[in-house]
């Protein structure tokens, strides 16, 4: 049996201490024996689960029905009921998914590195998996299968922590990676749902780090905190961002207002959208009534600075709150700025180094920003919207990271490895 | 003035707090000032900075005899004093030290990755400084100028907190750097020592995540559990290591001896020293008692399993808790195991992931152990007293990490950067 067995081998029926233990070494064992499987068999795994998922469709629709209808008798928001959903279309998308990964290179023994020494030493940077990965997720279940993809890809194992609402679905598309497991080799165990109700079990989890090499929570900000508190190894921290569009003196005006509206208004509940636009003063006079206009007819409402509320009609005073604040939504802070230093300033204040744009035709003004704006992405007369692991050519990505050691911006493969050196001698030893 | 002007400025005189978050926002101030000073200036610093520790060293020395005569009376051991002294020869190495940073690649703005999207975004991968490096130190005096020449090289601020039992010397080498700070250019503040004595001043510093984006202790083991357990903000861990010479049934006998010999005596007190030795049955007995006649000989103590202590004289019985101590000192633990597998197991359960080395004339052997045994390095056919950023090639280095995450193994200049995206388009904006 390939995955952990949580149907036959009740979870508790020894405690939650014990259980966890058991899930935590299981997958470290399962780590060690991915380190020698062969980029076939990881892709003929992808490639396998994506045909299951197709012939299972049946299956998969009905377990989460269940918990659609569950979610409806708790009262879940029609959102969070549209998260949950999957039907035909999506699953689709879940195994087109698995086969892109499928088609990407294998991140591990990648050589970052090396030469020979003058002593005549061989040196060998070596990309090699950080080993067991914990993924905490909420609703969505198709996130279920791409951590399961991107994981098993880049060599590590996998304990997948779901939330209850979508576990009947969860459950069944874990059997068919399960299923696609046994039949093409991977090791046992190397992806386990943990599947208990008890929700102490995230914490305990949390406590073994000399189990679990990194834990990756994706969802709302108390649920990352709550991690970053509890958790003994490292965490892929995943915050939001407050992202800026600054509008230079040199900018292409009709370029600028494509740019400003495409940043708040395409996808708004989201990291990359855009919340403060800060607009030279030489240009606002021009730029700011076509902005607001454009802006406003979406239903967006707008918060700005004396001189803004001065010039448009229907602008909401901002306070210093709305300059930090992520709105996620249908509002956007707006300041006019005399130049291009007071909007790196402004950024680098209130800013969350996350992903910030300007718009110009000069230069050196684009170099300052990029050099200066201490970023994870800095967008040169483009969209925020594409700071994103697939528009990158990252290909699949499993979150995007707000910190700056380890990995920065859109994790994908390459992130959730490590490297070791491996050096070659012929008997060398040191003298000093 | 280039350098934080404890002098003129008296520490403490509002308070800690105050004084903590002075040092934090002057540094965040500076960080963000480097970014854009070119090679040259920081180059011209380094050179500079060594020219003037020549120039300057009867100060130097005069200062550090204070501090060595107070360790005197303070009853430091003779190993403490002995880390604790300049000469004109180590104030000599710490100025070619200087010299060689000088002539090592700028990490700052390596492009790592790119290209064009096939929507025409022009994708950036760079290099760039992480910010604001806080280094705490113990005695040794040389660490003030080795750690602000990596910090400054690679584009970072540091914040220089040494051991007290330094103090003067350290303060009399910070004000070399100062003056050469002055005299190339670089921003005020850029390297900042911690003058206070007050202890607290640690604790306060570790509270600033905001201004701080990496601490890295370096000294004993229970300074860098503090420093983890207080620190808001990353730490770059260097522990020490429970490093394992492996000696395969195909191993050339003689090399065995020559490398068991000299990562156990070598230099015994540093993490890449061998603690134990590994020995396959089939070689163990033409093998153990040359390499236990070489080793006793140089005063090494040996604790061995019950076939060891059978063949050779003198062995300690070795206990479970031997095989995961890292002796730092004159003992060896010796296991002999039936095969490849076994060797590896045990390196798994009892080692500390940081060097480990086999000896073998088998490639499948060698490519085996350095794929299965997950350790920062893995040495074949050397010893694993090359773990070192010299010996590697980095040319430089702050310490070894024993985390897998951002950085494994030796810390040079790029490991103290990380990286952002600059995505440049022209208008572009998203459409899904």
């Amino acid at each position: 049996m390939a995955i952990a067995s949580n149907n036959q081998d009740p979870p508790l029926a020894d405690g939650l201490g014990p259980y966890c233990r058991r899930l935590g070494e299981r997958a470290r064992c399962a780590a060690r024996q991915l380190r020698d499987v062969p980029t076939s068999v990881k892709n003929a795994w992808l490639l396998r689960s994506a045909d299951h998922l197709l012939r299972r469709i049946d299956g998969i629709l009905e377990a989460n029905a269940r918990d659609v209808a569950q979610g409806a008798e708790l009262g879940l928001t029609s959102a969070a009921i549209d998260r949950l959903m999957l039907n035909p279309d999506r699953i689709g998308g879940i195994a087109t998914g698995l086969r892109s990964i499928a088609s990407l290179p294998d991140p591990v023994g990648e050589i970052l590195g090396g030469g020979v020494r003058p002593n005549g030493l061989q040196i060998r940077k070596v990309r090699v998996p950080l080993g067991v990965l914990f993924f905490i997720y909420e609703s969505r279940p198709n996130v279920t299968v791409d951590a399961a993809a991107i994981a098993i890809k880049s060599g590590n194992a996998i304990l997948l922590r779901g939330g209850k609402e979508s576990l009947r679905s969860s459950s069944a598309l874990v059997s068919v990676l399960e299923e696609a497991a046994r039949e093409s080799g991977l090791p046992e165990h190397a992806i386990q749902f943990v599947e208990t109700p008890d929700r102490n079990v995230v914490g305990e989890l949390l406590q073994l780090d000399e189990c679990i090499d990194l834990v990756i929570p994706r969802g709302g900000e108390s649920l990352i905190r709550r991690v970053v508190a509890e958790a003994k190894m490292p965490v892929l921290k995943h915050y939001h961002g407050n992202c800026h569009v600054y509008v230079d003196e040199y900018a292409d005006l009709a370029v600028a207002l494509r740019i400003v509206v495409n940043a708040k208004t395409q996808r708004m509940g989201v990291c990359n959208a855009a919340e403060s636009l800060l607009v030279h003063r030489s240009v606002s006079k021009a730029f700011l009534p076509k902005a607001a206009e454009a802006l406003q007819s979406r239903g967006i409402e707008l918060r700005g600075d004396p001189q803004v509320l001065e010039w448009i009609d229907g602008v909401v005073p901002a306070t210093d709150a709305d300059w930090s604040t992520e709105y996620l939504g249908p509002i956007l802070s707006i300041r006019i700025v005399d130049s291009l230093d007071e909007a790196i300033d402004h950024i680098q204040r209130y800013g969350s180094h996350h992903t910030d744009a300007i718009v110009t035709r000069d230069i050196s003004r684009a170099e300052q920003f990029s050099r200066q704006v201490d970023s994870a992405a800095v967008m040169i007369n483009c969209s925020t919207r594409f700071h994103d692991g697939g528009e990158l050519g990252l290909g699949a990505e499993i979150g995007i990271s707000t910190d700056k050691l380890h990995a920065r911006g859109p994790c994908g493969l390459q992130e959730l490895t490590t490297y070791k050196y491996i050096v070659t001698g012929e008997g060398h030893v040191r003298e000093s």
